[in-house]
């Protein structure tokens, strides 16, 4: 939820940005067959059909019926089977369900985003500045939440063709040299009271804000994400059997997942090959390791004799760096070893349980279950990922996923204390 | 299994039994969307797609491959996706995710029908009598195994599309007079040593045979099912409540499954709609009642003051009746109340657990998996159902369900004691 | 059930009866500890004090409470703690958390033991005999429930015993000589139509009636059950690694319950130690094989290329044999193979489904809820066991229990088809 | 873990401090029953048998093991069944099945206190000051996980007691006259960075530590405990039916665990009966609400337009008032609405995820696993309660459990933002 209205709410720049990223959800679709629009391969996993339907109810649900004046649904049916998580709005289909609806068609749903556009390019044409004051915002929110959607739809995606012995492609293998590691460095921070969170110019969700002191100890932040290779040391030293390393719930999580490396890899022999958007590719040392859980993150760091680093000194290290990197735009789909940015490639995750900053208030009425209900359970994500539209993240922006998760592009960052 | 060679060893009329039961179970498919192909709503259910495939599977797995010399599978993974139990052919996909395997797409599963039928219609052109001795009764047990897919695709699609919100239809409805139920008669059995089973003449699983004598006492059987009305009376006098009707597991399979009527039955304030393959209908009394699992079979029959009928029993009366009624030919796609045949409309759960028959060997190597090692747990069914494909069943035909089934085109008929 | 009244209605034969049978429950628990009448191991097992309890109710509930005038109850909470599954009854505390009630005390079930049979005897010694024609046949009933429940006492507390790191022995271990085991020969039975089950003179349940013809095909029947030797060579042959000789559902059982020998044997290097009720042993390859499931039972069989008895050839070859063997008496508490009876040391899983016999029909009221209603899903076992009652089983006695139920004395009797 | 040695090491004080702790153990246990002592409700709670046996397991392993010479160990396997958590000291005996050993008995778990108590007092008799500097700490460690542990006997007691239909009561009933709830304040506390954790001087447990400065904004804190009568208006009010007060996953654990009150309380018509140790009492309305989830505690805050204090916040506030309240000691075993110290009568439910305090590191060896694992998805809880031994708490100490947890003495204190 935007802190205040948006820079952006100039008619025709929002309809301009409106139609790029609706074309782009449609876009990354294009080298789905039908039956991949239907898969659903856990139920934190959603069908593609499901994503392209639930991001145009957003828009229906939060704009055209609350300012279209007589507004009739295009499918009354379609709010009980699209809507997520909102309470408010009212029931829903349950969720590790989503897969069984093989009706309406992707045909359908198309048509069911047509329909949206065309009522949503009516709604802004003939709106006048007030009611833009308004509009404007959710609006905003509307394409900031597709935006989310993009990249779960590929996670999501990845995951169930991951799972299917036939391994198919997303999209075609590329031939790249492969590029040395960098060396890792320590950037160094001293010791203060910082001011982290969203201060309300442009937008943001709602729980990047407020902006807020916190008193943030003398670190240092690793120059890069921990690569495959030192990731493979950690599995070699039997780092995933020895429970010294590990958090209690996160040796529990091994044990039952049957985890042995990262999600995604697959041990041939001696070596590992591992399964990527582009199809099972030989596992590259000098990328980012991702598909990892907060669990295995931790283990790893508390096993390089390092930590992971708070919200507070990820978001002190962002400070004013350009919010540039390997993000969805490159169509690598994939972390890559070739940028220093700290964004793009990798989330990393943070040491930081998901909780509300002070001062926060969720917004009022069904919006306000965004981000609120959430707190509780989680771990914080900084910095964007491979699969990360671009322009969608900022210093502030605060990911969140439970600590078991791996099917996000997730891997992690070094951290350690410096004496003050 | 075949007890003997099949009389239908004949070549011209083999290929054209070929031909026809392989183009049935296409044109089954005919209205499925490409999405609907994918579907998978209980681990007991199999996706149209994976019947499509498996079915196939079975003809290249004991027909190409052992009797094409050198022949090479169409696609070395298939054999690991679409094995169904056959421990001795080797492992399998597990089947509760059968619905989560977008690939191959339902264009190459076609592609593999082809490929199949075109390498079995070469075998058979090319076969000498020695070779049509081996393969005619194997071939046999191929077709009755894809007609038994038939009807397990229509009943899985009948669950999946019966618990959409949408309640999408099959085929559309057909506005048909109503019949008034005819009265149900006795009709009367004396006692004695029956001879039950397969003889061998003609086609017959291994699970029907060999024939054999039992004893069975003096009863009567109902004229025909019970019907919608007379079940309907059970549930107002609420049977679905009153513990002293039900089998303990029936009981605890009721409260689980929060049962109170049949399954695809929609409480509409006092009355009732039954979803089926032509849509949502108007619940018809006159129809015999389907969808109901053994337990609430046999609570009915026991609140009625009556019992289900064995195997003998049912077979007894059975005799050399015809074996014509309501089946799939027709494309009612439901049970009606139009005929008077033993067979038809619903498969009649028996009182008998499903048993081997004294003297009963299966079938030597993988086919031996056919039937035998699903003898326990299991309830015999008798008589075909209006889905089951025209020519299927014979009087000595055992069907075979758990006891909580409910999902298949499942009704009963009344059973009584006679004094002796 | 009886089906008729009981031989033993004389009262002061009843009065003595019941005190041996009642004083056998309490002697049977003098080697317990207190904390030993609380456990509950599994689900399926009860407490030593549950049963105490139980049996006690069921004479408070079927001969008290409706025969003794202006009855008070001894404590209107036991009927919700301690009713087993009679539905007619009443509500009851759930049978997963029998042993969460540490109260009553085992003191305050001693009580409670104490004031029942009280008010018992008195009863019985102020009954006329009209009153003792109705409650006679009751208390018969409640004697052998009550023997039932010795059985499962001595069987719960093996299993909760055996799952204890420090093994507690129940009795002490005693040196007895090891006995070769007798060469198995087959006994010859030729076919005909039998009449088998209870003809209603003496006590019986009523499960065991009425009795009936039922045709048997000429068998064999092995002289004496399958002992440990032949049983450790089905394992040594891969016997429990080999779908080829299991059903479906035991393949499923033995995986879930990662079996690869029969419960309470213990691995110990190249051999094998077994957990009895005097404590862990060497294995006696001489011995009975006990603690096997249905489907143990059902593989061993078809690995060594017979199969095991229906019931009707069980009975049959029970026939007029006296019933005496190794039972409770004896105070092995283990099966022994010194007699060459078919009763006693192991009951035999049979290949029969339990179900009801041609005219049954349960008794009226709550008793009718003893048998009947678990007709479904079990698999009747016979002959009694080294645990069971002197006294208690006869020819038509038809034990029952889940076909993956481990924790019984349950082994097996090979029969083979002999030529008609 | 200690920061520094114990001021206690003096060896006379250390001593009798021993064996005041090692006696109230046994004294909270007199009023059991034998079979009490074997009762473990669900998979959190330990029976008082384990609770006796593993605190005596804690000094055999960590004090006698490692520092008497030649040490044997009073019974090998109690190290299997008695260790609760700790990886590097070995496997250990499933936790949820503590409840089935009823071996050892109560009487060997006594006897093997009073070895372990004897070893142990003749190792501090005749230990030299080096090795006190050695033991002190570890003694020290000891006692207070005992002081813990005697806190579990009660809460777990509590819950087996509470769903025993019995309603058994763990110390008699006292009339004490109700006094009315004390008005609810707000104590002002101004902005500023402040320094909150152990400094090391005296014990502390590791996870206290180490003092550290963290921003804290101008805030309000409720001078006493939300009370029953509050609570009640959350109920009266739909509050466990509005999913807008709630986390999602707090929305998911009360419709799972079928909440629509705090544990122990039991509507009885129009009105509400609590479960206490002294049996079931009318429900006081001035008195602490406890008994409630972190998901509670936190939509009741949401629902009065209030919020749960941070660590920060309650340590702030706590500063340096005097350590004293409704403890143990009282022998009330319920709180109170008499006192109106910060300690005491219900632990407090912060907003804090428990996370490591910057710098944290667990100690070396077994006992850095004391803590240090736990640290994700528990919630920080602050103060104690009516159940916690005098002297155990400080203004630094860190309970903690999962959001869910609703069997130990948990209530919560209002806080607020204020304007800086």
């Amino acid at each position: 939820m935007p802190e205040q209205p948006s820079e952006l709410s100039d008619c025709s720049s929002l309809l301009s940005r409106y139609r790029e990223v609706r074309s782009r959800s449609e876009r990354l679709c294009e080298p789905l067959e039908p039956e991949d629009y239907q898969l659903q391969s856990m139920p934190d996993c959603s069908p593609p059909k499901w994503h392209l339907a639930h991001s145009t109810w957003f828009f229906e649900t939060f704009l055209l019926a609350p300012h279209v004046p007589g507004y009739r649904a295009h499918d009354p049916q379609f709010c009980y089977l699209f809507n997520s998580y909102y309470d408010a709005v009212g029931d829903r289909w349950p969720r590790p369900s989503r897969g069984l609806l093989s009706r309406p068609t992707i045909a359908e749903v198309y048509r069911y985003r047509r329909a949206v556009d065309d009522g949503l390019l009516s709604l802004l044409e003939s709106a006048d500045d007030r009611l833009m004051q308004t509009i404007g915002p959710l609006l905003e929110i509307g394409l900031n939440h597709e935006e989310q959607h993009q990249e779960l739809l590929l996670t999501d995606l990845k995951h169930a063709f991951g799972l299917n012995p036939l391994h198919p492609s997303y999209a075609p293998a590329i031939d790249e040299p492969r590029i040395d590691a960098a060396p890792m460095e320590w950037d160094q921070y001293s010791a203060g009271v910082r001011r982290i969170g969203h201060d309300g110019t442009g937008f943001a969700f709602d729980n990047e804000g407020p902006r807020h002191r916190t008193y943030v100890g003398a670190f240092a932040l690793a120059s890069r994400p921990v690569n495959n290779g030192e990731y493979l040391r950690f599995i070699e030293d039997d780092g995933y059997a020895r429970p010294e390393f590990w958090l209690s719930d996160g040796w529990a999580a091994r044990r039952a997942g049957g985890w042995s490396a990262p999600m995604h890899w697959h041990r041939d022999g001696t070596s590992f090959a591992q399964f990527t958007l582009r199809g099972m590719q030989p596992l590259d040392l000098a990328e980012p390791t991702c598909h990892v859980s907060y669990y295995e993150a931790d283990a790893y760091a508390r096993w390089a004799g390092f930590r992971l680093p708070t919200e507070g000194e990820w978001e002190t290290a962002a400070g004013d760096q350009p919010v540039s990197g390997n993000f969805l735009d490159t169509e690598n789909f994939h972390p890559s070893n070739s940028g220093r940015s700290i964004y793009g490639d990798v989330w990393v995750w943070t040491a930081s349980p998901y909780s509300a900053y002070p001062g926060y208030r969720p917004a009022a009425g069904a919006l306000g279950e965004y981000n609120g209900k959430f707190m509780c359970n989680q771990i914080v994500l900084r910095g964007g990922s491979c699969v990360t539209p671009p322009g969608h993240v900022r210093p502030t922006y605060r990911n969140f996923f439970p600590p078991d998760a791996r099917w996000q592009f997730s891997g992690l960052r070094l951290a350690k204390d410096l004496p003050e």
